[in-house]
């Protein structure tokens, strides 16, 4: 059995191959090649505990995912993950990996691939509201499906704004990487717009002419009550694209503009129809909601799997 | 993040204190400070995936159990088992374990409980039929409990009988170990019959005279379709006391029996009231029925996890 842990999962991904590995299951979601049961939600005390698990043709993969907000008081982590790779033949454990490293990793590249599905290809300014682990590699997978010059960045906090920055910065350092002072201003000097934040209340200004022409990637709301975007953006687009169609009543980023009849629900359109028939959403403002699946995890488990095994990353334990 | 694997798992526990940390579940259960979010089945293909979590005080684990009937055609491992604990305050992993040791160990030691708490205090035959990994461990752990002598075994398949008997001899060099032709003469020599079958029929033959005066412990029954146990057995006792309350329904031990009017629901007893009172079962004929269930895999897991942790056994790795 197979050990990869946050920092060889970090060293170990190419974004273009999770991006890959996320198209390949976008194709598994569309010709239904796969079986999700519903996730189980366990609570005990200020715990609670999630089990996702997928079956695929090759691999099947548990997540388990804890979350306890009050860890942060303590220094610690609010989210623990972890996740357990199967041979789908015989069903044995072939692979343990750190699920933050993973989910972190997976949700920039479904981030990414709403980016190549729906924005224009010549993009070059992303903005990012919202300066967590999400944030950061959701801009670090953008630049791998668009030719990013400017990346602008906002969070109502400065600090945690200043440091993300810099950090950025670090990390992309052919990137320009420019703090705004409101989401006025870095959605106007954006062509793409992704928020990744856990707001309540919309983080962008409700003025349609500000919103329009531009490609809006929802990340940070997953549940009813988390919302970020506002209600002018429905008046601008076609379609909502949606990683899983669980997002229409998942988000309130959907549920909420659904409920209040600004969308219609023949509008939740999933994405894997643009991936799986190689079509481009070419409207001039867009939005795409990502809420996860378990799928994903399984199909970028595999892939970092498979990769760790060729370049003998990892630690081998014998369970 | 410590990792106990199969043999280490083997090497490390002592019979009497995995005893223990069973009693300490079964004081847990009565008091009810534990939450057991009924377990989650998925299927896919051949596969039948298990997911069982279990909260306590100290710490929550989930194990996760993999089925495949077919393997065996191939010489794999008919289930396969990983048991993650997670520290109850801030859900961080602290530890994965093999998850067929740790259920090999923790089912030994809840059959013991069984023995300790309804068979004579005397009893010095113990009889195993089933000659699984079950019944290996069944053996060794009732020694821990009762003054035993000689173990009699038996199973319809000759070569596995002879085998069997080979390695509880090695394993018990001072017990006598006596291979029996018959069910039949193997309860006549026994005082405690232990059944660890995957039976669909009573393997013991329905005489009330043959079964008079001795303790059962049904092991293997976990379906309703699954039984060990003789309708005369109903006719003798007074009570079935069962390691959890959904034994009546989950084995065929009980819910046969219950159907057949052999037996009232109410005579349908948990154990947990003898452990959590240390009082005993002193009636002639005696029947303990044990289906399993998640909180005594947490509370071994822990054990399992504190000892090795003191005497500096398992792989530590940084998830």
């Amino acid at each position: 059995m197979l050990i990869l842990n946050q920092n060889q999962i970090k060293n170990l991904f190419s974004s273009h191959e999770v991006l890959e590995a996320i198209e390949r299951a976008f194709k598994i979601f569309h010709e239904n090649k796969f079986e999700m049961p519903d996730r189980m939600h366990a609570h005990h005390e200020d715990i609670t505990l999630l089990l996702m698990p997928c079956f695929t043709e090759g691999f099947f993969g548990t997540k388990l995912v804890s979350v306890n907000p009050k860890n942060t008081a303590i220094g610690k982590p609010s989210i623990y993950g972890s996740m357990i790779l199967n041979d789908s033949k015989t069903g044995e454990p072939i692979a343990l990996l750190n699920g933050a490293a993973l989910t972190a990793v997976r949700t920039g590249a479904v981030g990414a691939s709403g980016i190549k599905y729906t924005s224009k290809e010549s993009a070059q300014n992303i903005g990012i509201i919202g300066t967590g682990i999400q944030g950061f590699t959701q801009a670090i997978f953008a630049c791998a499906v668009r030719p990013v010059k400017k990346i602008h960045v906002f969070d109502l906090n400065e600090e945690k704004l200043a440091e993300f920055a810099a950090s950025l910065q670090e990390k992309l350092p052919e990137v320009e990487i420019c703090s705004q002072t409101s989401s006025e201003t870095l959605v106007k000097e954006s062509d793409v717009i992704i928020c990744a934040t856990s707001a309540n209340e919309p983080v962008i200004p409700d003025d349609p002419e500000l919103l329009r022409g531009k490609c809006f990637i929802g990340i940070g709301s997953y549940k009813p009550n988390m919302r970020e975007l506002p209600d002018a953006l429905f008046s601008l687009i076609e379609n909502v694209w949606v990683d899983t169609p669980f997002a229409a009543f998942e988000s309130g980023d959907i549920a909420k503009p659904l409920e209040k009849g600004l969308l219609g629900e023949k509008q939740v359109k999933p994405i894997s129809n643009l991936v799986a028939n190689e079509t481009y959403d070419s409207s001039e403002t867009s939005f795409f909601k990502s809420v996860g699946m378990a799928l994903f995890d399984v199909l970028v488990a595999e892939y970092l799997y498979q990769k760790a095994i060729k370049e003998n990353i990892g630690t081998q334990i014998d369970l």
